[in-house]
């Protein structure tokens, strides 16, 4: 029923995120693309750009230039996949023509102070970063419900959050200095050709980068804190692994005195009873990216370690849906009065 | 010339540990190798078990049952890439023979002690332990040169000692509570086919496993303290990648007040000067698996943070050569009086 | 509504093929499983054998062991994906329990004289390969609506009878040799653990196998005659590649005089148009694997070389899906009535 | 000793193929890297550009640009790894200078006529052509012999001619026209970063390419009329699959009448009776990639089919050493003297 309907445009179409939000809207029952923008292929159909979109009838859209004012009029609400440091520039049009807006990219995440560190730019609409909400379903989905704004968590910060915040707020681990290894494949770096993701250098490679400097860092401090009321100093060093989709981060946290294995695991099913798309595994069962690609489901798994005061906490997502493009429509949902899980995919597909 | 030729014995040959030793010694100037023996595939030819090997001379060589008096009589020498649990049941043998022994498997790595808890077996050669060696031939050469029996490190403690030892030594990193997390490719689980590693179940694949009671946390902190004469007590958590060879080590460790990334990469620097296989990378730079492939060379680099107390240590190697078959025959080099670089490559076949 | 329900029995359940089925009539409207049987892992939970299905009410079913008549008396169809010669011991007390019957397996493609030379085994119900109908939907679909039991093709057919017959049928294609060149991934070989099939004999591995004799070879043959009336007879030549899932064949066949490649490419274009999960590429485009991924498309492409007298015809499928899983739950829709695209997903999950 | 030292240039050596030169001459007992130039990343130490190369002394020599004239003075042979077309813009002002050129594009393979259609450019240096050697060692090792001008073979032709070509000179396959599958791991399309060739684009693709106008069509007709005096009409159809090294041909033949697969074998087999690089398979045995990777090592096998009237013969190379940089060193190996495996690898590195 067309009064059901919620009028949707997809900005930086034309890259990994935004293909996969139209892909993963093709079987949502209230959402329909009807603007396609981005910064590179202007003109083409969506479909010369994602050929794996051909046979949904937006393929037949055509790509147009971000012109914000012009979209505002057409559609109910934006998904923004635009590079970071773009985003900013064009949700406040948007915002202000009445659009509500979920923006995939770290633009609305921290603080205006944190931007010049750990993005590199001054922020270009400070008065936003209040009004936006941090958007991680299963934790703030309250918050998401009454927004215009939402500030869709990153792909590692969403594992990392989802597993610690329950452990330290119910004081099982302490707060204090916690250390993220992060591993993921190479559709997080985008699809701009760079030799450094060329399959010869990436097949056969392991290699951590951007550390101790990623932006990741202080999204999962303050995503922390927000969640758990406790203050947390994180180090965050991602490595790329050869695969296209999957992250998987495992946490060393201060160890509460007492705690064992069980009970951080107990603490962890608890937190997410019910919830679709938080698989929380047995004590001794490990995570896997693997089953987890092409899915919304993070797999998560804590372990104690009393020889050396650790808290082990792992998860799992597929790097574009849960990590990027589903998450994004589960808070799209809520901003828009729907289950969050509306229209999303709850099982890997695997082998 | 016949009288400077070691004759060699290389146990386990069937698997691809073993395989990897008869390889390598293709362009040794020294060794021969005159004796294959496995417990798998017994009277069948090396190269039918090997075809890549062959074009080798010794690929005509069958696989004979381990019989350690047999192979005692015959060889100067014996490479044991025989399981954990087994090698040390048969190198006793060998020894008594006269044979010199180089164990690439866990057998002869920590005290008696440790070995229920960590092997899962009683060890059934306790006093051969004080007689073993362990051979990590850029910190332990002089000790390696006169003994009979050598421990060849892990695949991980490898680039985890190398790393580490300097800092803790210089007293640039405290002795404390070290975490290192351990990403591998699938080739040093073994050849044995399972599902877990088939091609379908690891392609996509990011995964913890065997944590946090992985057998090479005690032997990175036998290494340490032998190395730096600090305990340091270790967490060791390993993750299997979708790779064949490579292994990436990164620790995270106590960081001494007022140590900055170019102290650390300075004292890693002056440890290794002059060593053909260790790479030692400038500030800012990234160890990555895929440059090591093929090689001996292990890469280090370490970085400080100090909002988080932290030293990031990170080393990379090739599993099956630097950890495991080239580090093994340098240990043989020095058991012989050769240099401990000899007939190895130092060059990874890239991309 | 229940009685709008088709109750379902899926044989095989542990395996890949089987999996899949469940996996993908998870959004199905009509089709309930209720029964999942299998040779390996009777009386574990189907999630405990499939993780990635843990979200699903069917990953709570046990895996029974394969008893007809029993299953006969509660399912109204039954998927069997049990391997090539069990499949036809189990279907025919299925079928006279009323049970209607897609096979996955090769027991129902081909004339009883065949199966020694092709699949090793005597037929064991010579009766129904007469009753059986070959379910290529695009193709036959007219005589599957009336069957009760279904051949569903094999992964390498599927595209190229797809592919070659309606050139055949237009004269476009001599009737005469054709050499079909096929590649695949490890998917295809099946969940059981063998060495050929580890990720460190498969990375880095291209290969041919099981040729001349592969039994793909005669179904094509016979897909062909059926299809266009045509008789060609066929070399088959796969290959494994390092993936997981994918196939896609390459056909050479003899160019008829003055047909050039636009040719060739507008009678597959309209051999298949208003088909949702055949895509004929535009004259100059190759098909990709990639694109197919985890949908039921197959990708189409033709060319002419008149230098050697050549249609070249590719074509790429899912080998889970549109080359098994997928394609059987199209032949079902039709048994029961419904359109065969019903429940199927008709884009690829890229990148 | 000095006076056995041939000073060597490498153009191109910012690539892969000019890379792989100078780390498989670091093992070469007489050739000397002196020079090492290139279009791109001028200035640089090479070391920089090829990474794995840092513990080679040549790892220091500094990126220089092609002046020929400069570079003819200082060396005596110049491999040329510069890309398609400008190879033959340098090759003639090395020669009059009396350096001896190894050139691995295809500039140097074809008649002067034949470049317009297959290469898209007039031959800048058609007089050169007539000098040209075209390098299969195996084959025309007698005329590489005297030669100052060598066009070493492209990786698809290498396999293709060294499989069929004595099948044809036996009349065992018919002249005629054979279709040629070829299969090919990314490194083949050289470093330069595009999206196609991303790991995004590659993990999961199989895919035909530039058919049916590759320019090794006309490239394995001429070598196939050199080597067999018989004239045969090739089509060659390649594809691209996700590995980095690793070329596979699969070759489809007419079979002469009467002949089965023991004398295509024998035939084989006999042809390359002592050569070190060829690797024969038994009758039944198949051709793998991976167990060439690293190595000069050419696999090669052939079947007859008597239902279809064709001999497939494959072969599997390493498309960066046999298919390009190990085999022009076999052909400098010769120009200079020495015996073509002077200081080639005849193992893979496996797995």
């Amino acid at each position: 029923m067309e009064s059901d309907t919620i009028t949707v445009g997809v900005l930086g179409a034309s890259g990994y995120g935004g293909g996969e939000v139209v892909r993963l809207l093709a079987d949502h029952p209230s959402f329909d693309v009807r603007v396609v923008a981005a910064h590179a292929s202007v003109g083409q159909a969506l479909a010369a750009v994602h050929p794996h979109l051909a046979g949904l009838p937006q393929g037949g859209l055509t790509l147009e230039a971000v012109d914000a004012p012009s979209i505002a009029e057409r559609v109910d609400l934006v998904f923004s996949a635009l590079p970071n440091g773009t985003s900013s520039t064009v949700a406040p049009a948007l915002l202000a023509g009445g659009t509500l807006v979920v923006d995939l990219a770290g633009d609305f995440r921290l603080p205006a102070e944190d931007y010049p560190s750990w993005y590199g730019f001054e922020h270009p609409a400070p008065a936003w970063l209040d009004e936006a909400v941090y958007g991680l379903p299963e934790l703030f989905g309250g918050a998401v419900a009454g927004a215009k704004l939402v500030a869709s968590p990153g792909c590692f910060p969403t594992p990392a959050i989802l597993g610690l915040a329950p452990l330290l707020a119910a004081g099982l681990v302490e707060p204090g200095t916690i250390r993220v290894d992060g591993k993921t494949g190479t559709s997080g770096a985008g699809r701009a050709a760079v030799e450094s993701t060329s399959f010869a250098a990436t097949d056969g490679s392991i290699r951590p980068y951007r550390a101790p400097g990623h932006q990741h860092t202080p999204e999962i401090e303050r995503g922390l804190a927000l969640a758990s009321g406790q203050e947390a100093t994180v180090l965050f060093v991602p490595h790329l692994v050869p695969t296209v989709r999957g992250v998987v981060v495992t946490a060393y946290a201060p160890l509460a005195a007492g705690v064992d294995t069980e009970a951080l695991t107990a603490c962890l099913a608890a937190a997410y009873e019910g919830q679709t798309f938080v698989r929380v595994l047995p004590s001794g069962e490990m995570v896997d990216a693997k089953r987890t690609r092409g899915s919304n489901v993070v797999e998560l798994q804590a372990f104690a370690d009393p020889r050396t005061g650790t808290a082990v906490v792992a998860g799992a997502v597929d790097n574009l849906i849960k990590g990027a493009a589903g998450q994004a429509i589960q808070n799209a949902n809520l901003l828009v009065g729907l289950p969050h899980e509306t229209g999303l995919p709850a099982m890997a597909v695997a082998p």
